[in-house]
Formats: structure tokens, C-alpha cells, sequence
């Protein structure tokens, strides 16, 4: 990429500028034939094009790469006659922790991926490219964890990790300096901006801050390699952690007024939320992954040999089908669990207008948990009706499920603190739709706790408890809406029997706030 | 759901139609803050929802179950001592059978879909839930294949299939009755219709067509069970062969002035295109879960076992992990090659304006052979060098990425068939962005070519040849649009250099058509 390139590139920018009030309007014609909007999607003409693509397409990449890991855990073995909570144990230390990890550095990938797109708006083929070699280096961010996993005194996988993400750094800077040489690929708040200089400075040395700890960490690693591991914690979990922090703090000592300097420590254009569609997509791809993830292993291990069906089932395929039973009964169940936390995750975010990075946050502790289901799911149905360890496989899935809907559950609540900022005025606190919506979120914390709590009293109906509980949450979705009704209007019996004209504009549902507050308060 | 609930949601509707004209007017101040425009993604209020995320959903799932099938090919053994050609003529036989009837009959359910939800334009908690339950039935035919090929002569699969597809047809048509039976959920054109009735029962009558069909063949298996595979071989390529004979017969005799009955055959709609959004998410889907396909693998199974490394490698992690060298290998060069194709699909359908079903086809062929691209890749690396194995998963290599090349070269001669209709007025014959188009296109295809015959003719450095092209590929991506304008240049300077006033109109790049037309044809 010479100077000839560069020059001829700029060229057809201008060109294109020109082209806008040019040629455009000959082409309206044909444009009227046009099923979609190609207008919105950005100017599909010479260098430049609209970013949205490019980020789906990241965003399935990074969902796939940030659930990867799961697999592992899921294919460890259980033998019958082990105790559980032993290769719990065993699990717990190793692959879940890498399954957590991988997760969660993912993420923070993703969110830097998030903020350097908003201030990029356009990209060129050439960012194209350089994207595509950042996902490849990201993608091979799991398999360095697993190394360090299983081989903690070797600084082989420390130094990997530092090498991908010391790269990936240098291709991020490349690209930034690549998008400010050519200011049209840029927001337009900075493209309109006189400290165009300042903001590439300061973009350049938050997108540095962690290569260059990572370059500290792996230095670190060749004297003492237990300091690394500090150091890579630190890395990845900083973020969180002043999140959180100032969030807390914020909740505790009320609103500060915030410097643009601290503003500005970890996003590079002021006042601009989390997006809300790549949140979207990212949850979407994490959920798809994670349905699929049990009928992935199904379609290749569950096809019995002909010879061991002719030999042991003599030749009938039913019999020999019924011994995988349990992997199916998983699998719909999985299935279902994740599909149906997906649709309240969808109903959730209909009506949240702007996801804070808070909420980001506790989105992304729920896809943790998310993705954690198919190998409880499995668990279940893989040890002897009635044995310890069956008991202790349900009772695992309930947690997986209770967190997973209470961290959605929460991202509501948050929600609701500002709701003025985040929430649509129908959801809003004492609006037509509040108690509907937090009758989905609670739905599945509430039965799972239920049943968690059951199968400790019930323990020898534990199973019967677990699928019925599979059988009835779907229906129960499906019929919440009446049954939110029906309880608003019990309720209201039960607590103010006596006031048939509140009743009555309830029941005539004005377009004033509806007076359950106080009840349900 | 009894008529209680029926009335309710109807009941909701015509609030939310008065509300539109209320109390939205009074929450104007608040939804000045909000960042995103919650108006275009449907008005999040009461029961009805814009469906648009559920789409995503939806072709993130059957996308991924549309690959899934990949996976017990390329989890099949092959032994170094084995002769390629035997193995591969097994792998034909059966699984690589399984994964193509998975990827058509999955993108079969997915043009359905599309149509489906062409008709219904907005959703609610419902249909959303009955859309899930539909792609847990679709989730489940891959396994009813793997049960077919490993059994053929057993009717269970058969069985399951078609119970599946009839399962899926009786829900789909409860959509649609859901749906006609709330007219604010369809389609504009369908609402204003006084057809309506027509509409429904044309719609339902295409739905059920297949089930139908599906019937006769579950009890032509009970009798003769080889008639059963013949119906449903007609049930999957139906639309595929009534497609291609129909765009043959447009482009021998010309285009035909359709009958709004034979238009409507396959379609709900009249002169509806193929959204080309679903396209799009659908082929991002398979190219994502695609690069990602050989890292899954990788991080599972490539992980040495620490007593191993002590014992044969002396504690030297390092030595350990180039055992695993041509995995890593297979790793960066599928992910580069399946994200440079991506890379071609994206530039492409930037240029696209409207997707046509025959488009929609091709596409298919191109992602199906996508997905064989990480089994080519892991083959080529996993034999002794310059053995006639090694050869051959070189060859076979060449010839998948030539033939996913040349089906996304095939979309964009289609597209110029009907250029005044499918592509932007840049790309199209003689436009500016023309050639360099092409060269994009066409670049993949040549190298696979030309890579293919020099592995015929040097055999003993394919190798080598392979690895060259894998690392050339990338750079020539970046560097093509300089290519091309050399190539430009020197054709002029070769075919016409006495006309330096043609040369510098070309320079100049003003908006009339390039002359290079005469030369390049």
C-alpha cells in the first residue's frame, strides 16, 4: 500500500461526495424498484461502506469463540459409580475456570470492538481485512487459556496470550491510524471536531493500555511467572471492576457529576452507551450456539453401529434408540430452557431503549450462566433414576437457571433506576406493561428456586419434579399474559375489596397509570 | 388461551392504536434522550412486536444447524496407511450425502421461513414462542438424516422426518391462522386486501403442501420403504429444480409474462424478492460458525495430557505442541480463507440491491461448499508430506474453494442478467466499480485453478504451492485495487496506445462509463 493507493483512495472518497449530488439522482429511477434501503446501509459505491455487516459478522464470531469452551467442560466424562461432586470438584478448578475466563476476556473484547466501531462508521476494504486478522487473533484466545489451564507452571500459554493480544493490539492501533488518515471512515462527532489530533492520541492509548500490560505480564512471566497470572487478572477484570465500583459508588453517594477525563477512561466519545443492536447480536449468537450445542453432539455421537444394533438389539433400531432416551429428553429440554431465556431476553430489550455498560455487564454474567445450561441439561439425564448424583445434576441445573434469569432479572432493575434514560414509558415504574414484564423476568428464577427447593424436601421425586417443571414453564409463557390478570385481579380483591371504581378503570384500562402500584409495592 | 385471552389481546391493539395517537405525544420529551429509534423497530408497547429480531434468531439457529453436519465428516479417521481415494469414496457415500441433504432440506425450511414471515410482518409473545417450537422440530432433522444414511434400509428415519416436517407444517399453519385471525400482525399489502380469505387459504394450501407430501411418503414407507426416499427426494429438490428449469426456460425463450398464478406458486406474495437482510444474516451465520469449526476442535482435543509431555517430551511443552503444528496450521488457513470469502460475499451484496430466489440458490451451492472448506484444510495438513494422500486433500482443497468461488462469481453473473434490477448503477456493466468487482470475484477461483494445476504438474511441491497461496491470497485481497488499475492500465497501453485522449478521460475518472469495456470483453 504505496503512496499511489492512498492518493487514489482519497480520490474516490471526493469522487464519491461528488457522486452524492451527482449521478444519485439519475439513478433514483431504478431506486424506486429497490426492495430495500440501500441508502441506510451506506453508499455502496467506491471505497467506502456502511460498518453494519462487518460488525454481524463479528459479533457471530465472537458469540461462537465466547461459548467455545463450554464443549470441553460438557465432554468430560462422568462415570455412574464416581461421586459428582468429586468431578465437580474436578471440573469446577479446571475447565470451568477456563470456560469463565474465555468468556469474560471475550467480552471485553468485544466491548473494545464496540467502542473502536463507534468512532470508525465506515470502513473500506482494506479495515475489512484488518478486522478479519483481528477476529482470527481473538478466536485463538481460548486455546491459550486452555494451555495455561492445564499446564499452570509452564509460561508457554502466558506468553501466547500476551503474543495474540500484543498483535492484536498493533492491528487495532493500524486501524485507528488508518480511519484518522482518512477522516471520512469516522464518526461524525469527531469528524466535525478541531481535536481530531487529541482524540486519535487518546483512542491510541486506551487501545495500548493492554498490550502493554500485556507486554509487562509476559517480561513478568520469564522471572516470576505467578506475578503474570496477576497481571493477565487485573487485565481482564479491571473493567469490571470499576464498573462496578462506580456504579456502586454512584448508587451510594448519589450521582457525581463525572470529569470528561474519567469519562473518557474507558470509552473514547463521551456519553455514548453500549449498542444496543451488537448487545442484541452477540445474545442472539450466544443463545443460537448454546441451543444447538447438545444436538451438535447428538447428531454425532448418538447414530448406534449397525453391526452393534444387528448383534445386541437384534436389528431393531427402536430398541437401540431408546438407550440415547436421555440425551434427547436433554436436548429438548436444553432446548426449550435456552429458547425460552432468549424470548424473555428479547422481550427485555423491546422495550429498553439504551443498554448502560452496567447492563452490559449483568447481560453478559447471564450468557455466562446461558452457557452453562446444555451440560447441566446433560447431567440430568445421565446418571441412575433416584442416585445421589442425579439429585445433585437437577439441583445444579436450578442454580444455572436461577442465575441466568435473575442476572436478566437484574439488568431490569438497573434499568429501572434510570429508567427516564433506559426504558420505554410503557415498562417504565407503574406503567401498562411493568407487572407483565416482570412476571416473564421472574418466571424462571421464581421456578427454579421452587423446584431447587423441592427436590431438597422431595428428594426421591426429584426427576418428576424436574421434568414436569421442564413441561409446564413454556405453557406458562405462553398463558402469562392471563395469568398476570388473573393475579393483578386477586390481588385487588384481596386487598381493596371495597373500591369497585378502581377497579373499573383498571378493567377499563385508560391510558392513566394503573393504581397496582400500591398493591403490588 | 380461551376466548377470555383473545378478546385481551385485541382488546390491547386498539389501545395501542389509540395510544399511537396519545399519550406518545406526551412522552415525545423523554424519547429525545433515547439514542437508538425504537419507532422503526416496531412500538414496543403492548402485544405486538417488530419481528425483526426474531429473524436474527432464527437464521442464527439454522444456520448453524444447516453446518452442523460438517462435523461427523470431518471427524472421521483417516489412517495414514489408507489410500485417501477409499476413505473418501466412504465418506461420500454416507456422511458428506447426510450433510448436503441437511444443508439444502435446512435452507429449504429457511426460504419458508422467510416467506412465512414475509406475510407476517409483526409478531407477539405468541408467535414468537411458536417460532421456537417450529425450530426445535428443524433443529431435529440432521439426526433424522444421520438415522437415514447409517440405516437405509430401516424406516425409522423415514419415519421421524416426515413426523418432524408434518409436527412443523401443523404448527406453521396455527401461525398463520394466529395470524390472519389478527390482521394488524400482516403484511400492509395483505391488510388493505379484501382478498384476505384468499390470501390465507392460498398460503395455507403452500404450507401444507409439503407435509402432505411428507404423509404419503411415511406411508408409502411402510409398504415399500424405496419409494418412500424418492418422494422425499422430490420434496427437497422440488423448488431447487422447478427454479433452475424455470430461469432456463426465461433465458432460452425469453422472459415469459407470468401468470399471477404460476408467480404465486411458490411464493405468498406477488413480486416479492428473497430478503436480501436474511441473506445476509444467514450466509454470515454459516461463514462465522464455519472459521470457527477447526478452533472448537483444536481447543477440545489438542491439549497435550501433562503425564504425556513428562514422559515423551521431556517436560518441553513446546516440542509437545509441534506435534499439533498442522492442526494450528489448518486452523489459520481455513479461517483466512473462509473470512477472505466472506470478505467477497460482503462486497458483493453491498452492490446487491434486491437478492432473487435464483441468487438465493447459488448462494446456497457457494455456502455449502464453504462448509466443507475446514474438512479440505484439516486433510491437506494431516498426511506425510509429498505422499499421494497429501496430493490429493491438496486437489480436493483447490477444488472446494473453486467451486464456493465460482457459485459466488455465478450470483454475480445472474445479478447481471437483470443488472437494471439487482445491482447498484456502480457495479453495473461498464460501471466504475465493474472490473475491480470481477477481479474480487474472480480471484479465488483463479488461484484455486491455477494452484490445482500446478499441484497436477510439479506434484512434489504442492506442498510449498499450497502454502504460497495461502499466504498470497491475503495480501492480494489488500492490494487488488492497485492490481487492477495496473492490469487496466497495461491492457490500454497494449491495446490501444495511440489514444492517450481515451486514457486520460479514464484517469480522470468522470462519471461516464469507462471505455475499458471494448477491452476487457
Amino acid at each position: 500500500m504505496g503512496r499511489n493507493d492512498d492518493g487514489d483512495i482519497i480520490e474516490h472518497h471526493v469522487e464519491e461526495e461528488m457522486e452524492k449530488k451527482g449521478p444519485r439522482s439519475h439513478a433514483a429511477p431504478s431506486s424506486l424498484q429497490e426492495s430495500g434501503s440501500p441508502s441506510d446501509r451506506g453508499g455502496p459505491g467506491s471505497g467506502t461502506q456502511s460498518s453494519h455487516r462487518l460488525l454481524a459478522y463479528s459479533d457471530a464470531l465472537l458469540s461462537i469463540i465466547a461459548t467455545v469452551m463450554i464443549l470441553p467442560v460438557a465432554h468430560t466424562k462422568v462415570h455412574d459409580d464416581e461421586e459428582l461432586r468429586e468431578s465437580v470438584q474436578l471440573l469446577l478448578t479446571t475447565k470451568i475456570a477456563v470456560y469463565l475466563m474465555t468468556f469474560l476476556i471475550v467480552t471485553v473484547a468485544w466491548a473494545a470492538h464496540i467502542r473502536l466501531f463507534q468512532v470508525i462508521v465506515r470502513i473500506d476494504d482494506c479495515l475489512a481485512l484488518l478486522n478479519l486478522a483481528c477476529m482470527m487473533l481473538i478466536t485463538f484466545l481460548p486455546y491459550t487459556f486452555s494451555l495455561m489451564a492445564t499446564f499452570p507452571d509452564n509460561i508457554l500459554g502466558i506468553l501466547l496470550f500476551c503474543g495474540c493480544v500484543m498483535v492484536n493490539g498493533v492491528i487495532q492501533s493500524v486501524i485507528v491510524l488508518y480511519a484518522f488518515s482518512r477522516p471520512f471512515l469516522l464518526n461524525e462527532q469527531i469528524q466535525i471536531s478541531e481535536n481530531q489530533t487529541f482524540y486519535k492520541n487518546h483512542i491510541l492509548k486506551v487501545i495500548m493500555r493492554v498490550p502493554i500490560m500485556c507486554f509487562f505480564a509476559s517480561i513478568a512471566s520469564l522471572i516470576v511467572f505467578q506475578l503474570s497470572y496477576a497481571l493477565l487478572a487485573i487485565i481482564i477484570f479491571l473493567p469490571y471492576i470499576s464498573q462496578s465500583l462506580k456504579w456502586c459508588r454512584n448508587k451510594a453517594i448519589g450521582q457525581v457529576e463525572e470529569t470528561p477525563d474519567s469519562m473518557m477512561f474507558y470509552t473514547y466519545l463521551p456519553n455514548e452507551p453500549l449498542s444496543k443492536d451488537r448487545v442484541e447480536a452477540f445474545s442472539d449468537g450466544v443463545y443460537a450456539i448454546v441451543a444447538t450445542l447438545l444436538i451438535l453432539d447428538i447428531c454425532e455421537d448418538n447414530v448406534p453401529d449397525p453391526t452393534v444394533v444387528e448383534k445386541e438389539f437384534g436389528g431393531n433400531l427402536v430398541f437401540a434408540l431408546q438407550v440415547y432416551g436421555p440425551e434427547y429428553l436433554a436436548y429438548f429440554g436444553s432446548f426449550a430452557t435456552v429458547g425460552l431465556l432468549w424470548f424473555v431476553h428479547h422481550s427485555l430489550f423491546l422495550h429498553v431503549t439504551k443498554a448502560t455498560r452496567f447492563m452490559g455487564l449483568l447481560n453478559t454474567f447471564s450468557l455466562a450462566f446461558v452457557g452453562g445450561l446444555p451440560l447441566a441439561y446433560q447431567l440430568t439425564h445421565e446418571f441412575p433414576r433416584n442416585s445421589q448424583n442425579e439429585l445433585e445434576a437437577i439441583q445444579i441445573s436450578c442454580v444455572i437457571i436461577f442465575f441466568a434469569g435473575i442476572f436478566q432479572l437484574a439488568i431490569w432493575v438497573v434499568a429501572l433506576y434510570n429508567e427516564q434514560e433506559t426504558l420505554h414509558p410503557y415498562v417504565r415504574y407503574g406503567g401498562r406493561e411493568h407487572v407483565f414484564m416482570l412476571a416473564k423476568l421472574a418466571l424462571y428464577p421464581c421456578v427454579a428456586l421452587v423446584t431447587f427447593f423441592l427436590t431438597c424436601i422431595l428428594s426421591k421425586f426429584s426427576t418428576s419434579i424436574f421434568h414436569l417443571m421442564e413441561i409446564t414453564v413454556p405453557v406458562a409463557f405462553l398463558v402469562l399474559r392471563l395469568l398476570v390478570r388473573v393475579g393483578l385481579a386477586l390481588l385487588r380483591l384481596i386487598f381493596c375489596p371495597d373500591r369497585p371504581d378502581l377497579r373499573r378503570v383498571v378493567e377499563e384500562e385508560d391510558e392513566t397509570r394503573v393504581p397496582f402500584n400500591p398493591l403490588v409495592t
